[in-house]
């Protein structure tokens, strides 16, 4: 039997009243995840206040197998940020860790705590004519610890990849309270394994990042954002290959969505309008950028790739952005889709990857596989493209019931995509993780070879099994159930 | 007591007579590294012709519980893959697995065997109007897995990144004779830990490499190499950051040696001429490069980014090759720099890397740190500026007997260049990894929580300490050896 009471005072103790709350009003807010999928309980919510503290607490957590649930924003997308019922978890929140350790702007690179939100860490960069090169929907709350233990994607993957690639150095607390310390970046070092990279995206199964180093590039200083139509996404996948040629390290985003998931979006946000004069089977959204310096040239690449699209057939119709409203204008179009969905009824979303040439047909095979097993439903997909990323969303049929939707056929329709996608060699998450929403789905389609590997790192690092158990890491059986 | 003998029937029935041989006249060349610095014995040589022969072996190792090391073109820097004179290890060679099993030119992708040589890789990229931008001086004999599991560096590194930037996907037999396999490249997957990056850089401790997924790049076009001179490592440091934000991608190289090294080099080649009119404390060699279409823009760029320098007070004075034979002598000076001080004599050579903006402060501190402590010697950094990587050299006294000086001031030399590096927050080994060379400055130097977790990584892939023991992973303890 844990004595809670104890390790209640001791945790105080070290964490003093700003570091260790129990109050119902102030830990409840965070034992739901954002999307209202999952709710947990929890012991408390403890807010460290620098390194030595998440340190001393891990340790304390581990001398009374107290299970931590770390949490950044509290706005990922697989429920990895929330306890479970049992109560028995501390929510270690990194929120009060957030400040900038150091910022070397000649070097590109910053030194922050894992606290720091993601908007801020914009606004930093900005200040110095820099930009950190990964945005998403949650940036107001998103910190630098979450996106680093989901490795988080966006849509500037194409150019400057996920998370990962923009981690030089980091910082975390292992499970037995030693604090792994690799901030200092270097550009070449071989002395054994790259420890970093296992931290990166274990959704803090092994470790708790507390602060990181990350890569800054260039601000942009002009931007050309083209909207296409084409035929198919066949078409979409040739016209990007030809922008990839044309544009080079310039070509930043590739977004795809289909005429109906167009005319949802205008149908919701009646101040929007088509950016094309006819219908086109699929749309792709094409960002175009340049440093500083680059200005001029850019808009040479862009006119050169977009008349050579014509001249080769690769394209329907396309237009430019002529100034920064336009170009905003095209991408609240790509923004608000979710939202325009969420409009349409109850649907499952699914976060999935193929290899980048394979999209096209898997996307062609999905959509009326999924509508012929399931009647009534609609299938749609959009997004990356250029990263072989595609949400993957199934509408109910009208009229349903949702909760009894979502538990039932809902659930069918999932594991129906995911086999598909297992089948085609690719990824049952792309870019939100696993956390516990799709923990059962990993156990049951993951690679036996990939999962025992998986059970040996984290059984080797985490013995005790206290770090966010029952996320991301399937069990070898319930009996190892911590 | 292993039954030696019954584990080399076993293997013999597996690989058949290609596969396996006890002949020391087969067997001994691969028994020394090709520097000569290590050498020993073992039962036998392997060579299985796929990865279920592999996996197979790796089985029948584990049942008899003989240790593997694994072998690629045998030119690695550190001992790694050479065995230790116990003579119980069985040398695995990936040579005969050499296969491209699947080219993707559109996707520049390649998918090869563990055996493909570098220099044959080359080949069949530029067959397709590609490259693998990754090349060192032993590209005829380095081979893919080799390069993978040293996570092998080069001269192309400030561009496109150490080995581990150009795997994709992975595959390889674990401890267990388990296949793992990634080969298939997703940009985006976030199913779990990077388990690919784990055996990347780990020397064949945690599992041997037997195919990967490549990226590939557009063919050069063009490319422009610019010799400059300039007055200090500082203000060598200085024109980077300025060629950095001048040339932007197009910068693919920059390396630096100070005029002593020069002077051995047009001295040891003599129909080599000094790039510039008159010396400079140091010179650096920069080089610029274009994918086909940018051709054109690469001169103006180079042409820009010199003239700004200059006007910057940037360098004293520099040269732009006029064409690809002088691109070439300039490259054959920095590459003969090795060469030219072996010809002085003996020397040992550290291959170490800071924070790119300490390295100049970090090489005048040490110079005549080194040469002050070690009278006599001359000590000599060149190399990958761009990288933070330099290799420094120091030479012996005139007239010592190299093997007692080796043993003895060499030794010691070496222990102190470990210890400043690592006071700057350097690494030990920049890029041609830790084998058994630098296994001891490894445990003496190594970070506790780093080793530890190496450790523990080590213990949980490789229970049974069976894949290339000694090298990589320092050991808690002598009575923890395997």
């Amino acid at each position: 039997m844990r004595d809670y009471q104890a390790f209640l005072a001791a945790a105080a103790a070290l964490l003093g009243e700003r570091g260790l709350t129990t109050d119902p009003d102030l830990v409840g807010p965070w034992l739901t995840d954002w999307r209202g999928r999952f709710t947990g309980r929890a012991l408390a919510l403890a807010s460290p206040a620098d390194t030595a503290e998440v340190a001393a607490l891990v340790k304390l957590c581990g001398e009374f197998a107290v299970p931590i649930v770390p949490q950044g924003g509290n706005s990922g997308m697989c429920g990895g940020a929330t306890p479970d019922d049992s109560g028995t978890a501390l929510v270690l929140s990194l929120r009060r860790m957030n400040k900038v350790r150091a910022f070397d702007p000649a070097a590109h690179q910053i030194t922050c705590e894992a606290g720091l939100v993601l908007q801020t860490l914009h606004e930093t960069a900005e200040r110095e004519g820099l930009r950190f090169p990964l945005t998403l929907g949650g940036k107001g709350s998103a910190t630098v610890g979450g996106l680093i233990s989901t490795n988080a994607g966006g849509t500037q993957v194409l150019r400057h990849g996920s998370m990962r690639a923009a981690v030089l150095g980091i910082e975390a607390v292992l499970a037995d309270g030693s604090v792994f310390e690799a901030l200092v970046p270097l550009k070449k070092d071989n002395r054994g394994f790259d420890l970093k990279q296992l931290l990166i995206g274990s959704e803090g199964t092994l470790g708790i990042v507390t602060a990181a180093t990350l890569r800054l590039v260039p601000a942009v200083a002009e931007r050309r954002v083209i909207w296409a139509g084409v035929g198919s996404l066949h078409a979409a996948r040739k016209l990007l290959l030809h922008c990839e040629a044309a544009a080079g390290d310039a070509l930043e985003g590739f977004e795809v969505m289909p005429q109906v998931t167009l005319d949802d979006v205008l149908h919701q946000l009646p101040t929007a309008r088509a950016p094309l004069a006819s219908p086109h089977e699929w749309h792709t959204l094409i960002e175009l950028v340049a440093g500083p310096g680059g200005e001029e040239r850019l808009g040479e690449v862009a006119e050169t790739m977009l008349e050579s699209a014509f001249e080769a057939g690769l394209l329907d119709d396309a237009v430019v952005s002529a100034n920064e409203t336009q170009a905003e204008a095209f991408w609240l179009i790509r923004d608000s889709i979710a939202a325009a969905e969420r409009a349409k009824g109850p649907a499952v979303q699914h976060d999935i990857s193929v290899p980048v040439a394979q999209m096209p047909a898997f996307v062609e095979t999905a959509v009326p596989l999924v509508e012929a097993a399931f009647q009534g439903t609609e299938a749609l997909a959009f997004g990356h493209l250029g990263d072989g990323n595609v949400h993957f969303h199934v509408i109910a049929p009208a009229g349903v019931d949702p909760a009894e939707w979502y538990a039932g056929e809902g659930k069918a329709i999932s594991a129906r995509v995911y086999d598909l996608v297992t089948q085609w060699h690719g990824s049952i998450s792309a870019e939100h993780g696993i956390g516990q929403l799709k923990l059962g789905e990993l156990e049951r389609l993951g690679d036996p070879v990939h999962l025992a590997l998986m059970r040996q790192v984290k059984q080797a690092l985490d013995p005790q099994g206290l770090l966010n158990p029952g996320k991301l890491v399937p069990l070898a059986s319930p009996a190892d159930s911590f």
